[in-house]
């Protein structure tokens, strides 16, 4: 119990800390936040020695604890991704600040003279999973909307998360930014991030980056507002009139170009009156780019048609129904036939994660029921699910994809990480 | 175990039920919801006599409880205000419907064509206390903007809230209307209270309209996002340049015109240099208003000097600092001196509720500095805080008063009872 009493105290002394450092961020002016993103980029260069020396302890540790590979991948700083982070910092000065637009004026009452300006949220915590690079991206952003940022990195990542936050810190401090703005928590223990997670006095937005288990968890655990980010349950659905060709090239794109990102394919739905030309078709490309097919007993006739290459290929197997709701993140597909679009939309509302869905077809009203009735961030009409992207939207720079439906939906870029005040201006008016 | 078992299932099959209807909700047009709203009047019309007959046994059990008489009064139904709730739904009709809304369009990557959309969020649950007639206006304000409602009323409105969903959902089911569109939740024990805010599945927003206590256990109980409301600690800061009379007017309004309010003023900062003039006049008015002044030991040296009619006066005491934390939603009002605006600012971001906060000034630089430096959902320069209130905004309908900075803050209108989706249309684009 006392250890938790500490580690309470501890962070609520982050959370005064990042108050304070809030108060002062909203009252930068854009020159002033831009001179100092780009010192933090040149801090970041200057310090690329120490960054990677801090990152091979890392490394080295998680090799110890035989971590697999693609984690390995993603933990690991080289000098070019340093680099990386400083020029996505300096891309962010090239970016408008949202911060004191005025979003409307009107007179309300008594003609009082009503404007709702947009604000910093204030104190945002961000927590993520053993990815450095997302230290420098998170404060980068937050910094630019004049937000203080608490970050809580995994403990995987503690000696890099460390080196990069002093850094920018340095930069912050030498340029007459406001200490604190920037803010690591040292403890990366399992208790200290659900404390974390209550600071809902201090923080007023928490935005947990990683793996489905990780958002479920702060779901579940956090008093403070939370953006659920990522979790892509993603569809490919062909409608019967859809162009074979394009069909087969969204869907090869949408499943095999990343298949570990969140607007990756997971499920593709055929509609029955094109299954017979399209499905044989399309276990073949798959089976090519080494994916493994898990079908429905009806799509299995058209499957087992298909002689795959097999030194290639993924196998072919039966769906269960465990697999429709599953987020691969890997070289798997499920495939289901529906005798309708009603069946399409249906199964999408009911298994999918509000993320990203695609119907390919060349039927107008095919699309629109789509567009339509499909709940999610993001509804395509032959598109690749792919373009659900800060990047591809052109928004500059984002903080990640959120798949709730409050205050921000999908991509979420520098306005997303602001809210608004009203300023009435009055003469004396009392009701 | 096995209770809350049952109760969990319950409110599943609710959540679910409101999903179902949700859907169907969203796709209903502005004319077939505006005539089902003008039904729903009308048919709380011909339930008058049904409601009242159910409320009276409610009011009985309360004054059987001898519950307060503030109480009993929000509880009491009168046909003046069942007409009041019919009304209230037939003002919605004339209200500008958000929903299909094109928030903005643009090209992205590849010249894929994005639309953002606004279309309702889907299932949005209400916890409130013992006031019948939000059940209609919060069903009336879900159903225009095209989302299903779970509506969880106190226990001792059990009879009332149910008597008015009825009404309600006859007019709802006669007239081709989802069903399960509006839900009560007719368990009001503590428990199913618990279970609904872990309903995160189905329940996409959950709004706790009451006091502090409840929606204190709302953030701390509920995995679904919640929106706060209405917690209401209001300062009124007299600035050294304020023209004493407008400074007298705003609190003598923001304080006594309806103190039980969320809006009303909780505490009078003065600067130093304009105290002596403006304290001495401001305590006779506040006394003349039966108001209780809680002073700072600085404060009280000005006001030893008054002399109160003691007929009317409410008591002059010295303050704690547990009484600048309080919203006394009474007729008690905190004071203190402060050596200059920063002190006030520091006062009220510190012990305010980001709510609702006014200065009073001739001074145009002060006035900046507070509406710049306030972090709070609405800021005044020389009106009352009594104007946070979605009627005198313009917004003709309001759900409560956002006190937190997520999705939405301040007055709640029709549109922030919407989210949005982006549309894209492309011609086979892939990554």
């Amino acid at each position: 119990m006392e250890k938790v009493e500490n580690i309470k105290s501890e962070l609520c002394l982050l959370g005064e800390r990042a108050g304070q450092a809030a108060a002062k961020m909203a009252l930068l002016d854009t020159n002033e936040k831009n001179e100092i993103l780009l010192k933090m980029a040149m801090s970041l260069r200057e310090s690329t020695g120490d960054i990677l020396a801090a990152n091979l302890l890392d490394v080295k540790a998680a090799k110890e604890k035989n971590a697999a590979s693609a984690f390995i991948d993603r933990l690991t700083l080289t000098k070019d991704r340093v680099e990386d982070m400083a020029e996505g910092l300096e891309s962010l000065v090239t970016l408008k600040d949202p911060v004191g637009e005025i979003l409307d004026t009107w007179k309300g009452n008594q003609d009082i003279e009503i404007s709702k300006v947009r604000v910093p949220i204030g104190v945002i915590g961000i927590i993520y999973e053993a990815r450095p690079n997302v230290t420098a991206d998170a404060a980068g952003i937050c910094f630019k909307t004049g937000n203080a940022v608490i970050l809580r990195g995994s403990g995987e990542a503690k000696a890099s998360n460390k080196a990069v936050v002093e850094a920018l810190t340095r930069a912050v401090n030498a340029n007459k930014g406001p200490d604190f703005a920037i803010q690591l928590v040292e403890d990366t223990s399992r208790e200290a991030a659900v404390q974390l997670m209550r600071l809902n006095q201090y923080i007023d937005l928490l935005i947990p980056r990683g793996g489905a288990e990780l958002i479920k968890t702060v779901v579940r655990e956090s008093t403070i507002p939370v953006i659920e980010t990522g979790t892509g349950n993603c569809h490919i659905y062909v409608d019967a009139s859809a162009d074979p060709k394009i069909a087969l090239d969204i869907l090869i794109n949408a499943k095999t170009q990343r298949p570990g990102v969140c607007n990756a394919a997971e499920t593709l739905l055929v509609h029955k009156d094109i299954a017979k030309e399209f499905l044989p078709i399309a276990c073949k490309a798959l089976n090519e780019h080494n994916v493994e097919i898990r079908a429905c007993p009806e799509a299995m006739k058209y499957l087992d048609t298909v002689k795959p290459d097999t030194a290639k290929t993924g196998a072919v197997k039966t769906a269960t129904e465990e697999d429709f709701y599953t987020e691969f993140l890997d070289l798997i597909i499920s495939t289901k036939i529906v005798d309708s679009i009603d069946e399409a939309i249906e199964h999408i509302n009911r298994y999918g994660s509000k993320h990203s869905e695609a119907i390919i077809t060349k039927n107008r009203a095919s699309a629109k029921r789509f567009t339509n009735e499909i709940d999610a961030a993001v509804v395509y009409v032959n598109a690749s699910t792919r373009f659900t992207d800060g990047g591809m939207f052109g928004f500059g720079a984002e903080i990640g994809i959120s798949t709730q439906k409050m205050h921000a939906r999908g991509p979420m870029g520098l306005p997303e990480m602001t809210t608004y005040k009203y300023i009435v201006q009055g003469e004396g008016q009392t009701r």
